[in-house]
């Protein structure tokens, strides 16, 4: 096992009617940024919750915080801040939200142009403190320092962490969950799916523990995760599939490990330039990764079919390519399309995909650093 | 699954070496309390790499410790911090050593007898800071509020838990454990496995996430538990068993899932009467405990022997006595023996324990509260 540094400050409010606890935890007299979506809050009740719960509380509202938040949208909200003096961010959506949640809050604070937060690792100081109101299980992101933003203007989606925007508190009442469109809970349950992969699939250590843990959130995902699309108001399964992926991207699972996340590098260029959902660039390019990788990943691969997909081929190349074929499946189950061409892209995505990760200086990517320019050509043609 | 409210504050700072980080997160000016045991971290080294880390501090010693620490002990500890005026306990040992310093910083201030904080649940305000180095895997005390503490006067073993007392950081190095005899980590191993079965040996309440990270250390427990004892300086298994017990009673598995404890509160009498291990009274009462209450927990026995002993019956009947085999050969092959007469106690035990539990009003224990006095003594019955 390599050594590691562990701590989780985000206090989870787990379950129904947990909105009722977060005024207690603002700061004294809080003046409070509500962030938000596209609106769907004020649809499904959430939002009425949220406001309810802060009866007496001074808010300032922002809505409109797009799916792969953009930086144009959130330095609005940055400016909104500042104009209002707030001193809390509640943020009450997905991962989108979140993320752009930490974001505002490095950037309230920051001295000069806060793009250089993400591109150049510039320090910031004095975040505002975050509270999260959970409504899409799938980024991890209320539990976590993890922020994806992306620049609208040039098509880079870059990331940034800190555990100074890390929420303070997070709701997660998996009621707010029922009324998700179908294909974001698909995106969620994908996206989560592949948080434990990345931390997983690399190559032992000796950590079993570790390697439990993850196998026992993927087995979660794959049992609940289609239940969430047929029973939509069941509450023990949202509420399996909201801490499966919290669970994910809390950082636990990921100590003392390798990781790799060279899934959500290539991924991430196929959603800046052509707007795939983020869980679908990942359902596109993990299997065709593990496939390209099959040899450096040969005994976690192994691992992953008998224990996960009880697959158990004596010989080793069938072993891995029905458990690759188990993974690629899944994804489709849960219905999201794993093929390039599923989505009318072709061999010009690959080029340009390239060309981006390099200009982003994406070339040695994976837990071997041993992914290159020819390398993600490779794996995305296997994608087509 | 249930509702819940979940935070882990402790920063876990894991492996070789990591000794030399707690400097950096003592308080400005710190006059720290070197809490520790009978004297085995200035044979073993850890004392030296203490006082090494802690060069130009203000340090006061106070050794002696007892396993199950004692009230008197304790308080004479109190004394020394008060006289020296300590702002900081730094707490270098095993579980006993670690809830003596939460009892240590939480009656500091306390005004009035802090016995009542064991008994009567007395709150205490403003608690000394806590840092642990562990020595012993077993307790999971090193990150969380827990601390149990024995009053020699009357024989009385009490709890008291407060997340104001839980450490905020703590030391596991896992060649920190390469010295302990292997009664301490027979004991460790057997404490941690009954931890985790403890919050999951109850009924189903559908959250299958919880059960598969339980599931996860209890698999890890038993394979890593016999290795530690026959290589006991491999330092993976020992860092396997070390992030095994600490993940078993850090709140995590516990979350959103009835718990039982009875066997605990049982075990705790034996100890306090007859001064038995801690984790020699768990295996002796754990398997009757099962025994007795097989109808009650039939669904979770099944589910432990098919997925952690690989036991696969048909007939329920046959599952359930096989798998409790099972947990009472672990203990065994642990090197720690499962029944009364093992330890030269016969029925008078079990009046004596009864009447103790009556005395300290653990008269309904378990997740259904249906362990009586009477049921009570059923199970030490059995466990003769």
């Amino acid at each position: 096992m390599l050594n590691f540094v562990f701590k989780n400050q985000t206090e989870i409010l787990f379950g129904k009617g947990q909105m009722s606890e977060i005024t207690s935890r603002l700061p004294e007299q809080a003046k409070v940024l509500l962030l938000f979506g596209g609106g769907s809050i004020k649809k499904n009740g959430v939002y009425d919750q949220a406001m309810s719960a802060l009866a007496g509380v001074d808010v300032i509202e922002f809505g409109g915080v797009e799916p792969n938040p953009t930086y144009e949208t959130l330095m609005q909200a940055v400016t909104t801040a500042k104009e209002h003096d707030v001193n809390f961010i509640l943020a009450v959506g997905g991962g989108s939200v979140i993320d752009g949640a930490k974001f505002v809050a490095a950037a309230y604070h920051f001295d000069g142009e806060p793009w250089d937060i993400l591109v150049k690792g510039a320090s910031f100081s004095d975040p505002l403190p975050i509270g999260a109101v959970l409504t899409l299980p799938a980024t991890g992101s209320e539990s976590n320092g993890n922020s994806v933003v992306t620049k609208k203007a040039t098509s880079q989606k870059r990331a940034f962490s800190s555990p100074t925007v890390q929420p303070q508190f997070a709701v997660l009442d998996p009621e707010y969950t029922y009324s998700l469109p179908p294909r974001q809970v698909s995106n969620g349950v994908v996206d989560a799916f592949v948080h434990v992969i990345e931390q997983y699939l690399t190559y032992p250590v000796n950590a079993p523990l570790q390697d439990r843990f993850a196998e026992g959130i993927l087995q979660t995902l794959i049992t609940e995760g289609p239940k969430a699309l047929s029973e939509p108001e069941n509450y023990d399964v949202r509420a399996n599939v909201m801490w499966s992926a919290t669970m994910a991207l809390n950082g636990l699972i990921g100590q003392g490990v390798p990781q790799d996340w060279s899934t959500h590098m290539i991924g991430h260029e196929l959603t800046a330039l052509y707007n795939l959902d983020h869980a679908q660039t990942l359902a596109i390019v993990l299997p065709a990764l593990m496939y390209a990788q099959k040899e450096q990943k040969a005994e976690k691969i192994q691992q992953l079919g008998k224990r996960v997909f009880d697959i158990n081929e004596a010989d080793t190349a069938v072993q891995i390519d029905k458990t690759i074929k188990a993974v690629q499946d899944f994804f489709e189950a849960m219905l999201v399309k794993t093929r390039l061409t599923d989505y009318d892209l072709d061999e010009k995505a690959i080029s340009a995909v390239v060309a981006n990760l390099e200009k982003n200086g994406m070339t040695a990517l994976g837990e071997h650093g041993d992914i290159d320019l020819e390398k993600a050509a490779q794996i995305l043609g296997l994608a087509l």
